[in-house]
């Protein structure tokens, strides 16, 4: 029997994050990380090894933060919480006592009942690094991969495997556009031409009825009939809370079937905590029941659940929902809620638009055109969300939005906003697209 | 005799953006901008002209944005502002009768009385696109630079004059260090190592005594007595508000000598406001009297000004001070309070740093080492300041730190900061150093 202060199950994003954290708000406790998989890849990573960095070992999270902050760590599944007895048994027979617990159990790929979604080559996108190395080997030897799902996984999946080399790669999304749930029309729009220029078919409005072959997936059939001829086939529709554990354990879930946890992100048993993707979440608009799972909102999250082990000292303002990606040099990114989310959700909303260069002057090397939405509540004038599209700029510009999503900026601040900018870094002055897009906001109002 | 709603007297980044800023807001209003430069150069962009971009017509203001918008524009120097009249007299012999007029006459490069500065060869940089040809002219036939100054514009001008051919060039600095008005010891250093490395000379603690030579400038004497051998020496040490037209109209000067100002803004004649370089500011921390000069912020005075003409709308909030800066492929930068200059002001501060890769994984294309310092009040826990040093993401991260800075964000909201991550854009959500930056400021409290 083991005995700790801080027990924590799971050791990517949220439980790495919640022992270093810990580690840091409280440095005389004994703190023990205890996840099944010996090696972890970095989640946000896994497109990536398909493409850019070649193989699920160039994407791994370190241990050496855990060996350097002082946490202890093993490899071994936690089976079962004692609650009553603060104990975890592991699959390998071992009890750990612990004084507090942080579940970090994450998620698992959304695998919906469609016949044939168990054949063989049929890759729903696990966070393990076997699994991931029999996909990739697959991805070698095959010639056409089909898709299903044209979220950022789907998205960011097919275009690494595009460029990897001779595959032919087609996208099956079941909505009108990729990416719909967290862009605006215009910006998927951007992105899928883009996806075609560089050899990725795109099927939208597609459902997937079954996956065709006997043992082996051969192909995908869609509701219209056709059937895509397939070695290979990735399931990348999004992912569910892996709570069967705090399950077990009696822990009470949330309204989307993730661990309930209130705003200090302890759950219903007061000496357990929960954080990252397993964690039930609501929205920073309105409090709603928010189903958004991101490795960044896993980290935000262990950085609060950390703190409060002993005592709470921080609170979760709700999702924001911060997301960035890349296709070849060009980036996407949002912050808070779409102008469609919005509406649906009932908003009244004034929009703000600037496009222009991303350097000054124009000869400066990497100028290219970057777009800004700005989208505000009505009444109050105050921002709830931003939609981008531009060079790499926009990976942390993005996040400038989200500072002043979470401070309630209105379009008059946004406007006045002072920012640093530089010729070969940045908009200039006059042209910055973020501001712009407050002052064009105004007159959408007006 | 002319007559408009609105006279904008100056093209560079403040008159312009004043103008677009008054058209946006009063549509129906005749607006006319004068200025005396029938080629206005980009600010920012000058000294790229001496190397990355190539010449001064490359770095230009385009006149399209008055264009487009309806602003009436015309080259010619104001020589007299008749405050009773309400009318402008100028150079060209025409009159302009005005309801509101704003002023946005820049600056001028600082010059001080040293013997030899009047020589022949002797450059203080001048927003003047003749000026700046003839000093690329003779720059290409130059074998030996010396910069006075390692300010932002000397430490560029450095480096882009000496990638731009078989140029020996030697910055003087009066200061221990270069760029150290902006930034704290451990940052200049790291700026001056790499532009040790690409082969700028640096001496620092340096007083220049005069410039030698007869009508041409040969050298500058140093008060160690050695004397640097020069075919051409730049001056940036410094720029003063160019207010001679405004103090000839009687206008209220501020404490720094610029034009004073209130917070909308507006002069002390209630129908003329004055925005950008010729402004008197107010910082951000304490309300003291400012003599910080950039495009961004002249650009953010101008959004103010231009939006309040005919009814306040809109107040500064002080100068925070955001900048950023590039040597080749790494980039430096700062938003409000450096370390040292905190102190120095009597600020109790907190100080956090965090270190480490800006992808993830280590093997995405572009990774280099990104460091963000983050400076907090100690008794409230608020930010007043960052410094970070990196890659070209520093360049908006640094408009992060501006956001958190103006909405006194503190150690606790910024550790739990919701930002958006991306492999090939940013840190992981784990390592992201504006973040752990907060964290590590906790741990110097206790």
């Amino acid at each position: 029997m083991k005995k700790t202060d801080v027990a924590i199950v799971g050791g990517s994003a949220a439980g790495l994050t919640a022992a270093l954290t810990a580690r840091r708000h409280y440095p005389n406790k004994k703190i023990l990380l205890v996840r099944k998989e010996k090696l972890v890849p970095i989640p946000c990573g896994i497109p990536y090894i398909f493409g850019t960095v070649g193989s699920p070992d160039k994407n791994l999270m370190p241990d050496t933060p855990l060996q350097k902050n002082n946490v202890d760590f093993m490899i071994d599944e936690v089976v079962e919480i004692d609650r009553e007895k603060r104990s975890l048994k592991t699959e390998g027979g071992e009890e750990i006592v612990y004084d507090k617990l942080v579940v970090a159990t994450g998620s698992l790929p959304m695998v919906p009942p469609v016949p044939g979604f168990d054949k063989e080559n049929v890759f729903p996108v696990f966070k393990d690094v076997e699994r991931l190395s029999v996909m990739q080997q697959k991805m070698n030897t095959s010639k056409k991969v089909v898709v299903i799902g044209g979220g950022f996984i789907g998205v960011e999946m097919s275009d690494e495997m595009n460029k990897s080399g001779d595959l032919e790669v087609t996208i099956c999304e079941l909505l009108p556009h990729c990416l719909q749930l967290a862009f605006d029309p215009e910006i998927c729009e951007e992105a899928e031409k883009l996806l075609a220029e560089r050899g990725v078919k795109i099927l939208s409005n597609q459902k997937v009825i079954s996956v065709e072959g006997n043992k082996k997936a051969t192909g995908v059939k869609l509701s219209d009939g056709k059937v895509l001829e397939a070695d290979m086939v990735v399931v990348g529709i999004g992912t569910v809370a892996n709570v069967s554990l705090a399950e077990k354990a009696g822990l009470r879930m949330g309204p989307t079937g993730s661990i309930w946890v209130d705003r200090t992100l302890r759950t219903s048993d007061e000496n357990i905590f929960a954080c990252g993707d397993c964690a039930e979440k609501f929205s920073f608009f309105g409090g709603k029941p928010s189903k958004l799972k991101l490795a960044s909102i896993a980290c935000s999250e262990a950085r609060i659940a950390g703190a409060n082990l002993f005592g709470a000292q921080r609170e979760s303002v709700g999702t924001i929902g911060v997301f960035s990606s890349a296709i070849g040099d060009h980036s996407f990114a949002v912050a808070g809620m779409s102008e469609s989310f919005a509406k649906q959700q009932g908003y009244d909303v004034i929009i703000g638009t600037a496009e222009g260069p991303n350097r000054h002057p124009g000869g400066m090397p990497g100028t290219a055109n970057q777009k800004v939405k700005l989208i505000f509540e009505k009444r109050t004038k105050v921002l709830i969300g931003s939609q981008m599209a531009g060079d790499w700029a926009v990976g942390e510009l993005i996040n400038v939005a989200s500072a002043c999503i979470q401070h309630k900026m209105t379009i008059d601040d946004i406007a006045c906003f002072q920012m640093g900018t530089h010729p070969a870094l940045t908009a200039s002055p006059v042209v910055y697209q973020f501001v712009n897009a407050a002052e064009s906001a105004l007159l959408a109002m007006s």
